[in-house]
């Protein structure tokens, strides 16, 4: 590592730059290099006395080291791993930004659809059991399997959002309680998010990210990079692909809703915004029935192809239309929210459009079975704005 | 143990008494007790040259351990446990025989139904995300998960008698040629066998037994224990259930078989296993709600009950409608064949016997998303017959 900062350690610089809920970023610079460095304090930066294991780190680079092997150019090089520091370096993405970041200041990305959607073929195909073996797959489960972080996911975004939570806070009590309390009394909703939670805890499909917002993203103009893979686990396919897709149209809510209130000028981005989400699902799919019909070694789906496909196409459709929903719904509810919205100073405002976002990601809840394909949801879009 | 056996030494003798086949087993008996002793070789019993993890003991007793906390009546108690000769020491079960063979020689067992449904509404629901929190299950499934014996099931149950392969063999081919032919042909069974096989690489629901038939299961007049856990893994509830109604129903068409060729008189035996699939089910059901109701702590359907209850039951029956179906078509067509049908020394008898059940099992396959109940498969038998 010091060959690669070069000179000699007094020229070396150490800046903290991270700005998620849960870990502390260094960038590391030298003369003539830099790197990343991510450590894990056994408790949550945002909530100091919720404590987490410092194990995340570990899980975060053995599933960087399983990305690498078949989406090299999506996720940073992995350097050097500390375990007794719980330090993880990597690779400093120069001069990226994190996605979300982009999406507020309304950049456009035009490789951004073809890398996402790249990398989650690649990585959901090559871990789930259509390229495995049945042993390869569950030895690789067994480095995944104890992943306690997968308890807060499961509280903060299939549990928490529907009840009285002390967690739950949100931006304007007048605006919001009807759509909330709608929410939260609805049974067939939360039997709905509690179907989605049973399939998160007991899918086993495919070695998923586990938290694939717009801030585990890292871009620029040419280049894409996925970053923040602690979440790591054994989980449906169809959670990281909605969650990407939320993350997506939490940031179309934000800015239509800044036009519609005469804030922004730009109408072309929204639209921008809609094509990545019809973009990124088309692409994957295109991508992933491609590796399935040329790398497929593992044992399941043994004897057909095509209906095969179709049918798991379809529920994993479904899923990611599930998940996405319950991934919106949880940024306007729950502890975490997104600077998408945060970052709309006239609460009105944004008030006016989480309630928007509240009713679009109920209907994804319970239509998943029913909504036919993406220009569906393009209209309802349309429809809820 | 040797106070348990008492006496000296020389006074104990040892019997292998193994007929499964996998292991070896052997009673040794002392003057004042006795005890089973099951050893995993690194082969296959009836297949010396397929190699077999000795580890299977392990999971077997880890098994045992778990199910004894919830269900100590209906398996043996643990006694020893030795790693380094793969050995599992046991309680005796005497005078019980192999459910299987009582099952052959008409016999009646008046509280079979409550007992197998007393041990699968136990175990399942206390290993499965509705009683363990989400941690204890991720704990527990980290003993599991490497149990490299699921590979042998994947390959027997769901993929070998659907395709040509040298493992496959049956009864008689003038008879069974079209039928067989038919199955393996047909597209549409096969994609459902698929996805049966999905769930049950994916679905890591319970910790079920995974090879629960009736020559897993000793019984007397009065008790019932069930053995041989050596398959346990994190896996679909429905594929125990099915398995032991699968069994049940085997054992329903080799007499029915009998009786319609004029080779057994007692016409209420069959009666008799008809409604002991009924009871199963049905007091399965009963008890698997009541401990719901009772004794659910895990995270799992948090919001509700009713609903949630229903159409976990609902998908429940609908895997174990179709996991039955498969054990049935393995137990004719692929490597393991059964006593049942087997001990039919005439083989045009047998094989009537045999494309009957092939036909059932494959109508249970087809159609388990709108088989409504237990008394349509009654119904169902007698249409088969």
């Amino acid at each position: 590592m010091s060959v690669q900062l070069g000179g000699i350690k007094e020229n070396w610089s150490a800046q903290e730059v991270g700005d998620g809920n849960i870990n502390y970023v260094w960038i590391i610079k030298g003369p003539s290099g830099a790197f990343v460095l991510k450590q894990a304090a056994d408790f949550i930066r945002i909530v100091p006395t919720w404590r987490l294991t410092k194990k995340r780190v570990w899980w975060e680079r053995r599933s960087f080291l399983e990305y690498f092997k078949y989406c090299p150019s999506r996720v940073p090089k992995q350097i050097f791993f500390n375990e007794q520091y719980s330090l993880n370096v990597m690779e400093y993405c120069h001069p990226h930004i994190i996605l979300r970041k982009g999406l507020i200041s309304g950049n456009i990305y035009p490789k951004l659809a073809e890398h996402v959607s790249e990398y989650l073929a690649q990585t959901l195909f090559h871990t789930s059991d259509l390229y495995l073996k049945s042993e390869e797959k569950r030895k690789l489960m067994m480095d995944f399997v104890d992943n306690s972080l997968i308890h807060l996911t499961e509280s903060v975004i299939f549990h928490e959002p529907y009840i009285t939570h002390q967690n739950n806070h949100w931006t304007n009590e007048q605006i919001l309680h009807d759509e909330i309390s709608s929410i939260q009394s609805d049974a067939f909703l939360k039997f709905e998010v509690s179907q989605l939670k049973e399939k998160f805890m007991n899918f086993t499909q495919a070695l998923i990210h586990g938290d694939l917002h717009t801030g585990s993203i890292m871009v620029t103009n040419e280049d894409t990079k996925i970053i923040d893979t602690e979440f790591a686990f054994f989980g449906p396919m169809g959670f990281d692909i909605g969650a990407y897709l939320a993350n997506l149209w939490l940031s179309y809510f934000s800015h239509q809703g800044l036009i519609k209130h005469g804030k922004e000028e730009n109408t072309q981005y929204t639209k921008w915004l809609e094509d990545q989400a019809i973009q990124t699902w088309d692409s994957f799919v295109l991508k992933f029935v491609k590796l399935w019909e040329e790398e497929k070694k593992g044992e399941m789906y043994s004897f057909d192809t095509g209906l095969a496909q179709t049918k798991f196409i379809e529920n994993l459709w479904q899923d990611t239309v599930g998940y996405a929903g319950c991934k919106m719904i949880r940024r306007i509810i729950g502890i975490a929210h997104v600077e998408d919205l945060e970052s709309i100073k006239d609460t009105q405002i944004r008030a006016d459009c989480e309630v928007k976002i509240l009713k679009f990601a109920k209907h994804l809840i319970l239509n998943r079975r029913t909504i036919p394909h993406m220009n569906y949801i393009s209209s309802l879009l349309s429809t809820s704005m």
